[in-house]
């Protein structure tokens, strides 16, 4: 299997959080070990490219925001460019 | 100095290529070391971002291509969104 590029990671995650998803759904959707994925969340929640938000019973889900949905379509452009780092 | 990202770095070089350019104006204004440059360099002109083109004397330049342009626009988006891999 070829290694994944960063941009390509980035895409998996962000559609993975088009629909608020658990942190497990997303970790394993986006096919990435605990230490990877929660280094990446972590950055994403800070810049913006997703929010925890919380359903009536108090549960904890990552959804993608408006800036992380404007990234995914410019990365998705990158990529069709050729583009992997 | 904050540590610049891959997809600064890879803005600078297409930005220093918007003219054609020899190697080594290219390496300074990109700012990089020779080995990362060459490193940039030979993946930039294998996806075809960067060609090489020589002038009549025979001398080499490389300059930017039209799928390089399409690639830097979509990544200045990236950035100005706060991607930084």
């Amino acid at each position: 299997m070829q290694k994944r590029s960063q941009v390509t990671i980035t895409i998996d995650i962000l559609e993975a959080t088009s629909k608020p998803q658990n942190k497990m759904r997303i970790m394993y959707q986006a096919n990435l070990n605990y230490v990877r994925f929660h280094r990446y969340l972590a950055d994403f929640l800070s810049k913006g490219f997703i929010e925890a938000i919380k359903d009536a019973d108090g549960k904890g889900f990552y959804r993608i925001t408006q800036q992380g949905k404007a990234l995914l379509e410019v990365l998705r452009k990158a990529n069709e460019l050729g583009y992997s780092i």
